[in-house]
């Protein structure tokens, strides 16, 4: 299991809201996907926008995604969100989301991602690639 | 296992999709939500405004969602979107939703959600009850 | 003032609606884009993905876009957009769209667009050309 | 014109942008909803959540909505937000947000809301009340 984690805080916005007054579960997958952006910028030194050209890939998308609602999270709550790779495998990989509010588990969420790049003869076509050796150092 | 399902077709919109010109991950979770309460409507005869109050509940909480992402969807494609109840446990229960594009699986996404009311004794708790039978039987 | 007007109608999800159990304001400038789409494919018969190849243009940008909030909408409310170009100048126009609730307007919103390409001599920059005038008589 | 300002940063995520790769419409409409709560969380020093209750208002409700898009804002790019009242009337005020990104202006958009309470006699009901002088004299 990798050890680097990637911690930000994030206040709940009105437009995060649903009527219930609680934030919208599609809103939770939004912001895992970014958190998932800014744990990859951090270990790996460079900006999502230099991550496709830096490595030869098209990016790490999506083919999983999970959450297990706990406790709701409010209007105006701090919410904590704390992600990590759980997992590396030869070309994809798990990341873990942790969101808290008040320091109590909210939401437990999960991604699988994989490494891809663009198929040589069929640019149509993307495929996972080996995660190369020294990004998977970089998550110590 | 329920048999009765739910099918709406709809096309991809320009704000849904991302700068890989496909679906992003968040707005699956909006249709699945959406195609959940639709097909509650139809099984129960009810609007979704109406459900709780016909049913003395605050409504059917969402506490987990997931998403497999199989094939892309892309700007303009119509993706049709199946659901159903795969179980009905005592207050609980999990919806199957399946999309396709052009005949193909393209995301198999899936929800558990709650029979919920609030606490008497303490408005602010809300927490899961007994599923009505004549609820369960509308589904077949 | 082109007399081509596209009508559709749309219930209001719960993922659209805010604390206040009313439409959150960016869900109608979403709705709106989508109406645009939809007035250009149903008026040029094109798809929405078509347009661009077909008029050798990169789309067309939104240059301004506002709304007048008049009354709202609520979770569960049948909506009605009807939308249509009120002018078209050499190269840019505006779209009107009126929603209504139970037949009131609800949210009176307007766009200006142009119609753009990509420059030939440098690609990353876009430009307004005029609009074809057998682009602009099919909108009556 | 008030002089107070509120000024916040921000970078565009993967999740604003649209297939053009620039952010998408509707998702300046909702950060400049969460700048105009900064910005009087900031000047009355109450958060958004106390803001209703500290002034016996229902909240500052959006009657009027409008932006200009100069630039586009790309994904991963910084872009600061500067906010503040250009305008306060008996029982409306106007907003102003100016996007920069790299210094530039790229979105120049603005708000009118409304200072409302709840009608006593009919609770269904808001209107608009006059916006207390010591509220306007905060914001210089």
């Amino acid at each position: 299991m990798a050890t680097f984690t990637f911690r930000r805080q994030l206040t709940v916005e009105w437009g995060h809201c649903d009527p219930a007054g609680i934030v919208f579960n599609s809103r939770f997958f939004e912001m895992f996907d970014v958190s998932t952006w800014m744990l990859f910028e951090t270990a790996l030194g460079v900006t999502a926008h230099e991550l496709a050209e830096t490595f030869d890939i098209i990016g790490i998308p999506l083919v999983d995604a999970r959450a297990n609602f706990l406790k709701p999270a409010k209007f105006g709550d701090v919410v904590e969100i704390t992600s990590r790779v759980t997992e590396f495998r030869r070309s994809s990989f798990d990341v873990e989301h942790r969101l808290t509010v008040g320091g109590e588990l909210a939401v437990d969420g999960g991604e699988t991602r994989v490494w891809a790049t663009r198929d040589r003869t069929n640019p149509e076509k993307i495929h996972a690639v080996a995660i190369p050796s020294d990004v998977i150092a970089r998550f110590g």
